[in-house]
């Protein structure tokens, strides 16, 4: 209930604990401290610093709280030398070695990446459940006859596992994504005030490569005062085509819920429609379409990060604090809600095959052209006498009676070829491959 | 210190208490009872609530804490469905007229419009703060002189007063904005579900004018189920142009701290500068750069929450739970920033009078071409010998005396015309009537 | 046909003639022309130029085309500083006065200032007229029952008139924004490099006041170099909300075209549904979403224009050359597209009908429950009764029959009552006074 | 001079001719019937037309004009229809196959996949040789001192050989990104409408296979009606991350070449600065930091494409072809301004040398207290002694001065060691490693 006294809902509202937890005050000066120690094991490495001093130092940070970085902070107004000033005093001869020959954001930069490889194993870990889990219904639903959709229109038919396999496919992109921006990302920025190593002597590069090794961490290849910001341009990006791509299969959901139309739709029981039992508001899938529009904002004051001056200014700063966990944690509330969503998809194939035949079989026009022309009808008499047909079919005949009292059309096909041409069915071209097609290219990209 | 187990800065780190506090939960279910107590003053007027009941429900609803009605959503799923049932359980006879006829969307928009009319109030009370001191200033340093600068290079003398009066028309127009706003913005929503006031029994405008009337709200001219989302993008493109122009600000005094310019800073001591004097880091106006990229970054989200389906769908709510409150509260750190730069500006008379001198003249020869062209030099053979004398410059003389060597402008010009033509303060043009006109444009718009 | 050689749609396939004529470079040029000859009459005035300079400048200036200035730009790099040099060259003595004590952003902004006047009429008329169209048809369909949707889920009862009354009252909103912008936009810019009229000897305010008048446009109160960019935020911000507006009528054109709803949709033959009769592609509409999406993203450019660096940088240039003809191409391509879309809505009542009793009566519960509550059941009774009744319906049994045969509410309802009760066209509460209350905003709007 | 009547600044202004051509009307309908042919192939290969219809095919269209597309959309409002139209009527028995069983995304996205190709391959070449052309000027200036800046402030000595080669990495990453992205994006769609390839008889993937070799693209592991929208956002996104970073170079030459400071300008004559020699306007970065500006933007729009509705829906359409077109010219135009830039900037090495001693040793404490710790002294009481020395500074005094004539440093130090630690030269750090670590980054890059 906490909650309550504060006014971003990603504090208590949106997003999972495990998430939220990574882009705490606390949890973040516990992550300074463990760039710390590292850096603490360079200088070591580096002969600039005593042996044993990162152990030293580890032991002796641990009952360090982020309360008290922060009292300091209130005097000294930067959050990095008052941990540095702490560390200092609190940890003996050692301790006047913490942050020797460091700038802030060699802990800040790299306690991101820390922290941002966390968050992005949780991000993939429920996407590839998300993903897995749409594969599962698409396998199970690969025969599952509906009609497919273009402008809003019927067009042709598909399979609700058709359908799905799309958004396998759609979603295992991000995946892919997501993994090669880690690549570029997740790494260390150990380089010292303006990115010289220049309070190292000459042995930057001994401490940059046992800190980074301490953190399994790849280092940049050369920085400024600061890392890139391209990567976290690309990261948010990324979440904001994968938080776009959730929203598309929302609005699915959404538009397929319409009660003309009740093909899927979230079960489960909520207030307010207990005296209106026909409503089956879509929220969960209506939650993930708002949240997308944050994901997608986000994305502007990123990619302004980029352009930072010199070997750096303080602007990324401010912005960051606040976009770098919003964008994290509303990408972890859309798949949470994704999968929620998936879990209380109720499926009804009656309404799918009620919807199917709306059109009294207009929608098959396109499968008895085919049908004729390897037939042997020249392909413009064919469309020519599919219209006079459809002209029929608009006044209520069903297409099936139209086609078998059409002079040209009977005399080409026998009923109970019209029959089978007019099966949606059997005019599902390679659905079935298709969906093997994608749920196998989602299982290599899973792998990677 | 409760700040440190959040995720958002707009918990604790940025933004002012009185802000903040609107935002909160427990503020919000405040201004939620208080629509129901309107209501029930507009159901009281049109006959449909006995009389009394709206002033039985405020008595009754005087203890009911947030903490209750998010006890109760925690099962019902729903917030102003449980605030409804719970003041129908508590409220007696009274309480079960509560929320007749009325859709939640009542309660939020207009809670709303309760919470924006204050936040809004906040915010144009520091803007007028903001655009008065840089007046002030304006008015102070209305002779103060020092370098134009077009494209990072210096063009013409102008002065600081000249320099900030742009800032106060400019701001100014950003108040005249959030007025406008505010009379399309700030408006009761009671019209039940769809919007057609149907749960009140024709008696609907009567509910709405006593309950609006109740709230000093003017209500919508019409609504769906909820307010139309067009005020929401106007308001925070608005909020989103005054912090482009605080940007702007902030960029100014970025770029005049410079080491090589130094004609302001803020002034102050900081940690980590103790050993390095001569860094003047403009650290406010940094944080006033990061943070309006948030602010132009949730225009795109507020833009997208208009096209809403139908008489409603739920994605705006979601998304304005981050949005409405973040772009309060960062403008708002962005105001008390813009306060906390002003107070702590330095002004460096004698780095601006250097500066001037730093090109030995060359910013002054548009004025010695239109000295000649007043003395009868046809203005081509004026300016073919000032680019000749620039030439001279650029080898390092001083324009005075490369003019004076000259055959041509020498034989126009005597030494004290010379003299006079290059003084950097003769040449300033209308500068003290145009402060003195953008500081009444802004006393006009700060009236309205 | 010429379009197939570039690459821009404004150039061929969106945007009016109208409109586009006043972006192409020849309109420019000439607008150019224009505030270099009112700038002459300023001259003129302060006693800068000799009398009868303006007049001359003016029919010199008559056969001067765009090429030619665009050869010189060719050269000189700059094409105000051509237009000045050309003008020189050809225009006599007069001519030699030309642009003087004057900047390039002098004629730039101010031509902006002229076209944007034009543009801002085409986009108002236009306006105007969807406005007007929605108004009448919102009048004419006051009564045309048909369901109100929220979350995609039939609701309530509204007529289409109600449904259309809210677009007016939301266009109208914009037609107001769009007012009031042009009061801080629609202004001269005539102040000189750096902003401070040096280059006029102090009579600078002269020079300003009369060409602003002979052109109509009210100055700003003051300037850099430049005008302040925060008035081109405004007007594609407001021109964005306007996008967004259309946009949700395209959707729920969109949305109501579907075939599974039927109930407005564009008439008119298309190719490729000849042989898809069924088909009613919304392309029309869905081209307005789509644009609305271009409309939307130009506001982050114009608003990253307001932080221009002191007196001025470049970089709104290039910038401001894409995004403001865009800006008002896509906008008048959108109400073109829009008012296209009023002239070909079918509506189908039948289909209305249809889909009102979709639910069998489940949607008129709510009105049951007022009238019970009127008849002095107590609401929770009611309720409840309600809920009970519901599951029937659910089951297959239409609602007035569940009722009918119902203990308790059988014995509060007589048959008539019950069936007056569920009559959707009873319950549509203060519809029809909301409809006039939303055009008669409208008219007052329009007439601002 | 045809530029002069259209609207759109990429249609003559900016952007290159070989970019340009690749997004007319005129090219897009070459590269449809490219695709047409390609999907005869397919044909032929799965028996659904007869063999040497793709080359008959190819034949008769060679002379077959965008006009003539174009003329008969007029009439048909469909540009690929007409297009399947007219190579029916014009190309005898093997023009009835044309287009058979195929939608017209098919047409458009698979030649948007050639389309671009040859765009990114046209990006791909110019970001290599602004990577090289800067890796070749870090090499160069790999010990070329100068003042490295932070928060615009005087932080520590560094090379522009350093400075460059942290523009090398970045770019290299937008390299590998743009690589990446072509994976995803280069895909052919041959699948029909809706995407089941049901138009072709069960033999769609023989179909798919035949047409996307002869065009050598790998086809999409499944799709709806239409490609995957998210590769449009990614390549959007990618493009505006390089144009961030672009932008990132062009803010550092516009501050670097500042009237105060000088060190980096460019050089070349431009018009208006003849009077003004000592204005270095660089109007190329402001041009590529405006375009900058359009870039990010488009990123809004490309994200809103992505969740398009069901099988599909056009809103994409009219969006795609503003944004699709002018994301990649901007670009082009931000190379091309990039790559001027590089041959245009002037390096002043004594203007860094200047401004390097500008605080007079004050830059070097740093370096000071390492000398110091090294020596044995504590480090606190090194920061103490630094501190008081500074504030010497302060006063006017050098610090090699100061430190000299300070009790505690002057026994620690010789002048000798004092003018050595306080050498800028000295304390690069691993610059020189750092430069070749980014050179050599830069190179895999490129080579993948």
């Amino acid at each position: 209930m906490s909650g309550l006294s504060v006014v971003c809902p990603l504090d208590w509202r949106y997003g999972s604990e495990e998430m939220r937890r990574l882009f705490t005050v606390e949890e973040l000066v516990r992550k300074y401290i463990e760039v710390e120690v590292a850096m603490m094991a360079g200088l070591e490495e580096a002969g600039l610093a005593p042996r044993g001093c990162a152990e030293a130092l580890l032991e002796c940070s641990r009952g360090l709280s982020a309360s008290e970085v922060y009292a300091r902070e209130a005097v000294l107004g930067h959050d990095i030398a008052s941990l540095a000033y702490i560390l200092g005093e609190k940890c003996g001869e050692c301790g006047r070695y913490a942050h020797l020959g460091a700038t802030s954001y060699d802990v800040v930069d790299t306690a991101w990446a820390l922290v941002l490889r966390e968050a992005l194993g949780i991000v993939r870990r429920k996407l590839a459940e998300v993903i897995n889990e749409l594969s599962r219904l698409a396998v199970e639903h690969r025969d599952t006859l509906m009609i497919g959709r273009t402008h809003g229109q019927h067009a042709l038919p598909i399979t609700l596992g058709f359908k799905l396999a799309n958004y396998v496919y759609e979603l295992s992109r991000s995946y892919e994504r997501l993994r090669e921006t880690e690549r570029r990302l997740i790494r260390s920025k150990i380089s010292g005030a303006v990115g010289t190593m220049a309070g190292w002597l000459g042995r930057g590069l001994l401490v940059e490569r046992a800190a980074s090794e301490r953190l399994k961490l790849e280092p940049h290849a050369i920085t400024t005062q600061v890392a890139p910001r391209d990567g976290f341009a690309e990261l948010v990006a990324d979440l904001a085509i994968l938080a776009s791509q959730l929203d598309r299969f929302a609005l699915e959901v959404r538009e397929l819920s319409r009660t003309e139309i009740g093909e899927l739709y979230e079960s489960g029981a909520r207030v307010g429609s207990s005296a209106m039992p026909h409503k089956r508001n879509p929220v969960t899938a209506e939650r993930i379409s708002g949240l997308a529009r944050i994901a997608r904002s986000l994305c502007v004051a990123a990619l302004e990060n980029v352009p930072l001056m010199h070997e750096r200014d303080l602007t990324n700063s401010s912005s960051e604090r606040i976009l770098v966990p919003h964008a994290l944690l509303v990408a972890d509330q859309m798949l949470e809600d994704a999968l929620k969503l998936l879990r209380v998809l109720a499926i009804d194939r009656e309404a799918m095959l009620r919807n199917l035949a709306l059109t009294r079989g207009a929608i098959m026009t396109e499968a008895l052209v085919v049908r004729l022309v390897e037939k042997g009808v020249p392909r413009h008499l064919a469309h020519k006498a599919l219209v006079e047909v459809s002209r029929t079919v608009e006044s209520g005949v069903a297409l099936e009676e139209a086609v078998l009292r059409h002079e040209l059309l009977s005399k080409y096909l026998s009923p109970e070829e019209v029959r089978e041409a007019l099966d949606p069915s059997k005019y599902l071209g390679n659905c079935r491959e298709l969906i093997d097609r994608a749920v196998e290219y989602s299982r290599r990209a899973l792998e990677r």
